[in-house]
């Protein structure tokens, strides 16, 4: 039988638009044009001046024959400009390169090259390290050059277009262009790859609306909030924050290096209400000199992803005027799609099973339709039982459209009707997930799963660890071993026998690492630990 | 050119569900399970048990046979049954009709024929009413009874199924229906409709979703907020805070009836954080006698519609602990699309320059993308000068999908790509509408058009008026002059002279009307002036 509700009841120009997060600015800049949108330093720009301006960079984008479907890369740090870019580029119909400034110069001229870029915007101070990527690259993009203000050292004198001057030239009443459909794509983040050529990962424009709207629900994000960039912008699009902010008509506090004094000035001096950053941004809060810290009269919300919190700084953020929440997700993700959502009596408990609690990733944002962690071989759930290992899957609308010219390793990611993030994971009886170790980085012994997150933990509770990575060693009967690698706090002295005395004490026996290596821990460009480098020395290590 | 953006990055069942409201309380459910979701007197329900309940009520239905586009209506006060169907209903694939309970049993019969229903859920009080309606319908629904514990009249003996016993026939852990498309119907709602048959305006799960996450976003409402049903469920909806209070974990606090002593009760005693109404609840809870109202020590939001909130009110509001918001919108865009979104320096202005702005209607929603004035003939903006009338028009994705079987409605409304509202209003210079009148009230003297709304206003300002209608008059030479009804306040006391003479200070003289008449004013069952009865008997005066 004819469904009625479905009869002369289509879409059509009144009751369909596409989402996407650039109607966020629109409405900012038409309801509260003076409110302070971007503050830099001593610069303060208006919404009006902030979405005059990102028209006037897509206009300028559209002269320059950038249109529907280009490429435009962006080499920035957490400046005004690369708040221009989240919404200058994808008004021309482009989508948005952020390139990460960590990178060496060979991984950026393959992304140049894989994401076929147009053009560039980069900062003056990175354009030695971009002339070294186009001199390896194939393709020849134009270079516009952001000189920021806030840049103390010597700026380039090479002769390349200045990006004022080429926002001068566009109309800051240009008619941008909507998506013509809101799976067209925003933005393609390449994923930092410890092995294999880098992924390319396009994100589109529902996505994106539906996560920056995900954000200030999750976080119960306020009108007029205040965030301050402590997160890289070419991280996932800064977990969508850029366009967030807009939705809130809050404010953008940039920051153009992350140092403990300017945070903690932004904090006290700008009203900062909510940011962003891995466990090591807390740290370096914490650990600054008592001269640089400020007192804070108001709560600031901080957001951790990458490490589960240790319990002592969250005792030390808690005392300092901070509520810490943990979230997790990925770039294919568009950021964090998962959080760990307190109960409000979990605050009674004692610290260490707070810290418990809160080192648990938890359950899917309003936005993510589906979470689980499922056996890959079945597609089955594991049991709720906080001990069977599977692998943290995803499904819903805040999930990538996929893996740009990458075909099979789209399909792959999405086999079985799920996104296989490669995490695995447990899920525990109240449904919250919590992460156990990257696919490759478990340590299988005499059968047995070891979780290298477990091993590290009882390392972490040892008072002389600063930081340590446990990796895989092959061992002649069991097969593998854990290894663990360390560096010890300044003016702490322990030695092998006695970490691994301690590990005897706070964990089976199989897993205590076979040998513990004292050495500086190297990271990515993301501050990622490379586990595979520590692999790599591991392997010729035998217990 | 292929756009590769575009090739080999299709949907798929990982990255893309249908939006739906339905998602919010399976969330709530998993997330927050003891959570407090449901308060009705003295019984307390959990998340689980709200979400256990609605599953078992679509289980239900479905044995019944009701499935995919089926319409359910509901006869129903703002009880945890109203709540279930909005929940219960769609998860069965069929459509919620919620109807009205002050309508007479011949617009009941209309509706329920034109929505050919095929289930009602009814209030055991409400049944005569519903036997009435049924004896003049052609269809013949299942009727299953709803005895609301808080319902203290005489209960009816008909011999019908009764809720509990039908629920209960239902599956706890049905698996049920997510929508096919997010552009399916999730619920009808017919307009009041002064003239003619009513409307029946289908609204769709994606646009139920934007909605009710822009409730949040808008009003800034947090997790775990409380809300208080003081409006009607039936009308659009609840506004979609049905949907709204599980995206954030809140609570709703139902009531049965809208008294001044259960309203003053729920904000004291059950922490009550935001309540929706027309200014007459304001009044009501306002006029209160002393000893019904409660010392608050928490800011309540309150956010009204209908009718502009007048200055001494909001005072008298602010005096009591509440921020009253004004929202705007129609059944047609799900409730509220506009907001009159304040800014923090309008509260530093004087109470009569801050109630002038709050009579404002406002600015779209988050999730409203087009909000405008325009010429009807033209379909050009009017200008933004305060001044000039023209007919306010929404577009976007929280604009219904059409009327009912009734594709000439549809396409009248939807004419030149924008929903045609009906109403009349102005764009103040700063982006903010007004409405002036609806399109049939305006009253045309001498060409020129003269707003009733402004008309009203003026004896508003009068302390002898309680209520007021102004309405248009035959006039020999002018065509039309303004012929206002007024209802003094009681122990007040003014002639037909004075108030013209008082009206002669405050307007444009060929505003002044010809006529005042003292006569109890007329209103439908939704509270609405009913104008159209007014404007007959206005017919037969001169001036």
């Amino acid at each position: 039988m004819t469904n009625l509700y479905n009869t002369d009841l289509d879409r059509n120009p009144a009751n369909h638009q596409p989402l996407t997060p650039l109607t966020f600015l629109e409405r900012a800049a038409t309801v509260f044009p003076d409110h302070t949108a971007i503050v830099h330093g001593r610069l303060r720009r208006s919404y009006a001046e902030f979405y005059a301006r990102s028209r006037r960079l897509a206009s300028a984008l559209t002269k320059n024959g950038i249109g529907r479907g280009d490429t435009v890369s962006a080499l920035l740090f957490n400046t005004p400009a690369m708040l221009e870019c989240h919404y200058g580029v994808p008004m021309c119909g482009a989508v948005l390169h952020s390139i990460n400034t960590r990178l060496d110069a060979a991984i950026i001229a393959f992304q140049l090259d894989h994401a076929m870029s147009k053009l560039v915007i980069v900062d003056s101070e990175l354009m030695p390290l971009l002339q070294d990527a186009l001199a390896l690259a194939k393709v020849a993009p134009v270079v516009i050059q952001y000189d920021d203000p806030e840049f103390d050292g010597a700026r380039s004198d090479l002769d390349v277009a200045d990006y004022e001057v080429f926002l001068s030239r566009g109309n800051p009443d240009f008619a941008w262009l909507m998506p013509e459909d809101e799976w067209d794509a925003i933005s393609i983040n390449y994923t930092s790859g410890t092995t294999g050529d880098p992924k390319g990962v396009v994100s589109h424009h529902r996505g994106a609306y539906l996560l920056a709207q995900g954000n200030a629900l999750t976080t119960s994000m306020a009108k007029h909030a205040v965030y301050l960039w402590t997160l890289p912008m070419f991280h996932c699009n800064g977990w969508c924050f850029p366009w967030t902010l807009s939705a809130i008509i809050g404010t953008h506090v940039c920051l153009r290096q992350v140092r403990a004094e300017p945070i903690w000035a932004a904090l006290a001096d700008e009203g900062v209400t909510h940011l962003c950053g891995a466990p090591i941004v807390m740290s370096l809060m914490i650990s600054a000199p008592e001269a640089e810290k400020r007192n804070l009269n108001h709560t600031v919300q901080f957001f951790t992803a990458a490490a589960p919190p240790p319990e002592k700084l969250l005792a030390d953020m808690k005392e300092a005027g901070f509520d810490v929440t943990h979230l997790y997700g990925l770039t294919e993700t568009y950021g964090p799609a998962v959080v760990n959502d307190w109960h409000a009596d979990w605050s009674l408990l004692p610290p260490a099973d707070q810290a418990r609690l809160k080192a648990r990733q938890g359950v899917r944002y309003l936005a993510l339709e589906g979470l689980d962690v499922l056996d890959p071989e079945t597609m089955q759930p594991v049991p709720r039982d906080g001990q069977t290992l599977g692998e943290v899957m995803f499904r819903g609308n805040v999930v990538m459209k996929g893996y740009f010219r990458n075909p099979q390793a789209t399909l792959a990611a999405f086999d079985g009707g799920w996104f296989h993030s490669g995490d695995l994971g447990v899920m525990h009886p109240d449904g919250y997930i919590q992460l156990k170790d990257r696919s490759k980085d478990i340590i299988i012994s005499g059968g047995e799963n070891i979780s290298s997150i477990e091993v590290e933990e009882a390392l972490y509770r040892h008072a002389a660890v600063a930081t340590t990575a446990v990796v895989a060693m092959p061992h002649e009967k069991w097969g593998e071993t854990p290894c663990a690698f360390v560096e010890l706090k300044p003016g702490h002295d322990v030695d092998e026998g006695a970490l691994r005395a301690w590990c005897r004490d706070h964990l089976a026996p199989y897993k205590v690492p076979g040998r513990v290596v004292f050495t500086p821990i190297p990271r990515t460009s993301t501050g990622k630990i490379q586990k595979f480098s520590l692999r790599e020395r591991a392997r010729e290590f035998t217990d």
